[in-house]
C-alpha cells in the first residue's frame, strides 16, 4: 500500500439522510440514491439493484432508482411512499444501507419453476417474505406465473391459504358462528352488502363485514358504505358496533387482514391472469382471517364480468368448497347472473342511493338489487340451525318488508359514528338512444370504465346513472342513462369520450 | 345538463410538458405524472397504470408512478431515463398521453401459462412488443418464468431465436465464412477474445467480434478491450476495420443486434433463472445478427460458475447445437474448466495488461490465459476447409509464438482508432496468508464481488492481482493477491470489508 489512509476520508458511507419526493410506485418499495453517491460507488450498487434499508429497527429490501439529477442533494436518499410507510420514515432519518441478502424463499419458488410441488414449510417463508415488501414485482410476478394455469393443487392452495392467514392479523368473535359473504367482483353496481348485513344482523346472526375501497372499480362496498356513515373504525370501535347491533360495514384496510393478499393482488391484476389457486387463497385467507365460521361467496358469470363461463365458475367452485373444508369453514357457492349491472346508480353516492331505496321499501327502489340481496341473505339466513333449507329467502323478504332491515342498517350507522345525507352531483347530462330496438347488451368494464372517467371514486357524487336494462325496448330519443360528475370540466371530457364511439349499451333487433 | 362547458375549461388535457428529473430505473420506461394533474385526475390514471406516451411519431408504453410533491410543477411531466431514450425527448417536449390499449401479444402468454406451445407468429408478437418496450417488468417475468423450467422445446426455441433475430438489425459480411465466439460468462479475468480474434484474423478468417460492456461483472470484454483501443464504432467504421484488418473488438451497443435479448436479460438476473431455452436463444441470436456463419461456444464449468456441473453444460450443448442446425449455423462447443479464475488479473487494465503479456510472448505472461486462448482459436481456426481436425492449435500456437498476432492486434488497435496506454493504479495493498497450507477454493462469485467494490469496471484500474492458484501451497505471509484502486477511501473500504471475514481464497490442508 502506498499510502496511508486518512481516517476522515473513509467516513461510515452507507449512512444517508432521508429527504421524501413523495413518488407513489404503488405498493413496490423504491431507494432513490445519487448516482454520484458514495454509498453507490463504494457498496458497488447498479440501478434494479435490491438494497437493505435499515431505520432504527426497522428493516426493508427495495429496488434501487439511480438519480442523475439534482432532486437530492449529495448526502441524502429517498423512498418511494409504500417504502416510506413500510418503515414508518419522517424526513431528515438517517437510514443504513447494504446489499440485500438473496432472498432464500426465492429458491422455492425457482423448485416450483421446476415443477416440484410447494410445501407448507415452503409456502409460509415465501407468504412471510412477500408480506415483509421482500420480494420486488418481479420476483412476484414469477411466484404467480409459476402457480398460475392450473398448477397450483388443492393441497397446496390449503398452503397459500393457511400461509396467507398466518402472515397477517386474526380477529375472534365471542359467538360460535360467524357468518360473512363475498361476491367474485366484476359487476358494477352490485352493491347487496348493506342490505345483506342488515338484513342477517337483524336476524339476530353475527356478521362482522370488512369490505374493500376500489381497486380498480368505480366504486368499492367501503366508499359506498362510507357516504352514509363512517368507515374507518379501529378494532375495539368496530368490537363494539358489533356487540351492539350484530353486524357493521367497516373498511378492511384498518385491521391488517393476509397482507400477502394486498401484494399479490396488485401484481396479479397487473398481469391480468387468472388463477384459481390463488383466487381461492385470497378470497379464503381474508375470510378466515376475519373470524368467519360460515360464508357465502357470490360467483356473478357473465361475457364482461370477472368470471365468463360456467364450466370457469364450476371450476373454481369446486375448489372453494374442497379448500375451505380441509380449513374448517362452511361455504356456500351461489353462481348467479352477470350479465349486466345490478342496481341503476354507479358510483359511490349513487350506489349508496340504490341501497337505501331498497332497505326503504320505496316504489322505485330498483328490483335486481333487491331481489339479488334476498337471495343473498337468504342463503346466509340459512346457515343458521333455525332455517330449514329453503326457507331463508321467505325470511329474509320479511325481514326487508316489515321495515326491520331499514331500522337496523340505520343503527349500524349510528353505531358507526352516525347516518350521513347522501350527496348529489352538481353536473348531469343525459345520454339518449340514437337507435330504435331492444337492448342486447351492457358492457360492464366499459361502464366501469366511464364511471371512472366522471371521476368515481374520488368524487363520491360521480358515475352513471343507468335507465334501462336488458331486453327493454327503446325508441330514437329515449333515456339510456346519465352522466353525473363534480365539475363542468369533467361532464364535457366524458362527453367526448361516447362522442369518439365509445359505447357501453348494444342496441340491437 | 344544467350547465354549459366553457370551451377553457376544457382544455386537451392529455399533454403535458417533459421536464427531465433524471430518474434511472434501468430500462423500465416509467412516467411521473403530478397525483393532482388534470390528466391523471380526468384520464383515471392509477399508479401503476400503463400509459401510452406520444411525442411526434414516436410511441412508447410506460409505468405511472404518481408523483405528491413539487419536484414537477403544475403541467408538467417526466419520464424515466429509459423512456427518456426511447422518445428521443428534449427537456419541454409536449407529450400526449392516453391508455395504452392492452398488449395483444399477453394473451400468447397466458396461453403458454395453461401449457400450450408458443407458435411461431405468436412469439414474433412476444419478441417485437418486448424490444418496443410495450411490457412491464412485471409482464416480462411473467413470460420468462412460463418459459422456464424446461418448457421450451427445441422448435418453440428455435422460434425465439429467430424471433429476436427479427426485431433488431442484422449485419451481413461480403464472405461465405464469418466465425465468431461466445463465453456462457461467469469466470473472471477470462479475457481470452482479444488474443482469440488477434490470432484467428492473423490466420485469415473474418473476425468480426461484437462484445458486451459488464453488466454485473467488474470487467466486460468491451471495458477491458477499450483501454487498448477505441471500442464505440459505428457500422461503417467497424466494416472499414473488418476490411482491412479481418477481425475487430468493438462495443455491441452501437448496433441494434437482438434489442429484446437485453431487455430480457436484465430481468432474467433479477429473477436469477436458469432457462435453457432462453439462454440458447439469447446466445444465438446474437451471434446470427452480427452475421457469423460459425461459432465456438465455451462453456465453463464449475462450483462457483455460471454452469455448475456437467449435466447442466450437456443439456445446454445438446439444445445449442439443435437449435443452431435449425438456424443453418455451424457451431462447436467447448466444455472448459470453470473452478477458478483465467490469468491473473480482474478488472479492465489489469485484464487488459494479461491479454498484451499473452500477445507479446513475455516470459509472466500467465499461462491458463494463454492456453485457454490457443484452444479456443485452434478449435475456431478448424472451421477452415484448409485446417485438419485437431492441427488447429498447433496452428493458433505459432501463429502466436511468431509474433503475428501480436502484429494483428497492434493492427486492430490501430484501424479502431490508434492503440493506447494501459494506466495503472495509484493505490495497491497486498493481502497475505494467514495460514499454511494449499489453496482448496478460489470463489469466482466472490472475487468479482471484491473487485466491484474496488470501483471495477467504473474505475477502469481497479481490481484485483491474482498470485495464487488453485493447488499452490502457501506460507503464513505469502502474498495472495493485490488489490488496486483510483483512491485511498476505496482502498480502505475494501479492507475493511476483507477484514469483516469475506475471504476469496480457501487455504486447507
Amino acid at each position: 500500500m502506498k499510502t496511508p489512509v486518512p481516517t476522515d476520508d473513509h467516513p461510515d458511507k452507507a449512512e444517508l439522510r432521508l429527504c421524501r419526493l413523495g413518488i407513489d410506485t404503488y405498493k413496490e418499495a423504491v431507494i432513490y440514491l445519487r448516482e454520484d453517491s458514495h454509498v453507490c460507488i463504494s457498496e458497488g450498487f447498479e440501478a434494479h439493484a435490491r438494497i437493505r434499508v435499515c431505520l432504527c429497527d426497522r428493516v426493508i429490501v427495495a429496488t434501487l432508482n439511480m438519480v442523475k439529477s439534482d432532486i437530492l442533494e449529495p448526502g441524502y436518499a429517498s423512498l418511494s411512499e409504500y417504502a416510506w410507510e413500510l418503515l414508518s420514515a419522517r424526513e431528515g432519518d438517517v437510514v443504513c444501507l447494504s446489499h440485500a441478502h438473496p432472498v432464500a424463499s426465492l429458491s422455492h419458488v425457482r423448485s416450483k419453476i421446476y415443477g416440484n410441488p410447494l410445501t407448507m414449510p415452503q409456502t409460509v417463508e415465501i407468504i412471510n417474505d412477500i408480506s415483509a415488501g421482500r420480494y420486488s414485482d418481479i420476483h412476484i410476478s414469477s411466484f404467480l406465473t409459476a402457480c398460475a394455469g392450473g398448477r397450483l393443487s388443492l393441497e397446496e392452495t390449503v398452503h397459500l391459504t393457511r400461509a396467507m392467514v398466518r402472515a397477517g392479523d386474526c380477529l375472534s368473535w365471542p359467538v360460535d358462528m360467524v357468518v360473512d359473504k363475498h361476491c367474485v367482483g366484476g359487476l358494477p353496481g352490485n352493491r347487496t352488502t348493506p342490505i345483506v348485513v342488515a338484513i342477517v344482523a337483524a336476524f339476530g346472526l353475527t356478521i362482522p363485514k370488512t369490505s374493500s375501497r376500489a381497486i380498480t372499480s368505480p366504486a368499492g362496498t367501503a366508499d359506498t358504505m362510507e357516504i352514509l356513515a363512517p368507515v374507518e373504525l379501529d378494532m375495539a370501535r368496530m368490537r363494539k358496533v358489533v356487540e351492539q347491533q350484530n353486524g357493521c360495514i367497516v373498511w378492511g384496510g384498518s385491521v391488517s387482514l393476509s397482507p400477502a393478499d394486498d401484494v399479490l393482488i396488485r401484481v396479479e391484476k397487473a398481469l391480468d391472469i387468472d388463477s384459481d389457486g390463488q383466487l381461492v387463497a385470497s378470497i379464503l385467507s381474508k375470510k378466515i382471517s376475519a373470524g368467519s365460521t360460515h360464508a357465502l361467496i357470490d360467483i356473478p358469470v357473465g361475457e364482461t364480468a370477472k368470471v365468463r363461463s360456467l364450466a370457469q365458475a364450476r371450476a373454481l367452485e369446486n375448489m372453494l368448497v374442497n379448500v375451505a373444508r380441509e380449513l374448517g369453514m362452511e361455504i356456500r357457492i351461489l353462481i348467479s347472473d352477470g350479465a349486466q349491472p345490478v342496481g341503476n346508480g354507479v358510483g359511490p353516492a349513487l350506489e349508496a342511493r340504490d341501497v337505501v331505496a331498497v332497505l326503504r321499501n320505496e316504489s322505485d327502489a330498483p328490483a335486481d338489487l333487491r331481489e339479488r340481496a334476498l337471495t343473498l341473505a337468504g342463503l346466509i339466513l340459512e346457515f343458521s340451525p333455525d332455517v330449514a333449507a329453503g326457507a331463508g329467502r321467505d325470511m329474509a323478504r320479511d325481514i326487508l318488508d316489515k321495515g326491520d332491515a331499514w331500522r337496523k342498517f340505520q343503527n349500524i350507522c349510528a353505531a358507526q359514528g352516525g347516518m350521513r345525507q347522501i350527496p348529489v352531483a352538481p353536473y348531469t347530462h343525459q345520454i339518449v338512444s340514437s337507435e330504435q330496438g331492444r337492448v342486447t347488451q351492457i358492457d360492464n368494464r366499459k361502464i366501469a370504465r366511464l364511471a371512472k372517467l366522471a371521476g368515481a371514486p374520488q368524487d363520491a357524487v360521480a358515475g352513471l346513472d343507468l335507465h334501462v336494462k336488458l331486453g327493454h325496448e327503446v325508441k330514437i330519443g329515449d333515456p339510456l342513462y346519465t352522466l353525473h360528475t363534480a365539475s363542468p370540466g369533467e361532464l364535457a371530457y366524458v362527453r367526448s369520450y361516447i362522442d369518439e364511439g365509445n359505447h357501453i349499451i348494444r342496441i340491437g333487433e
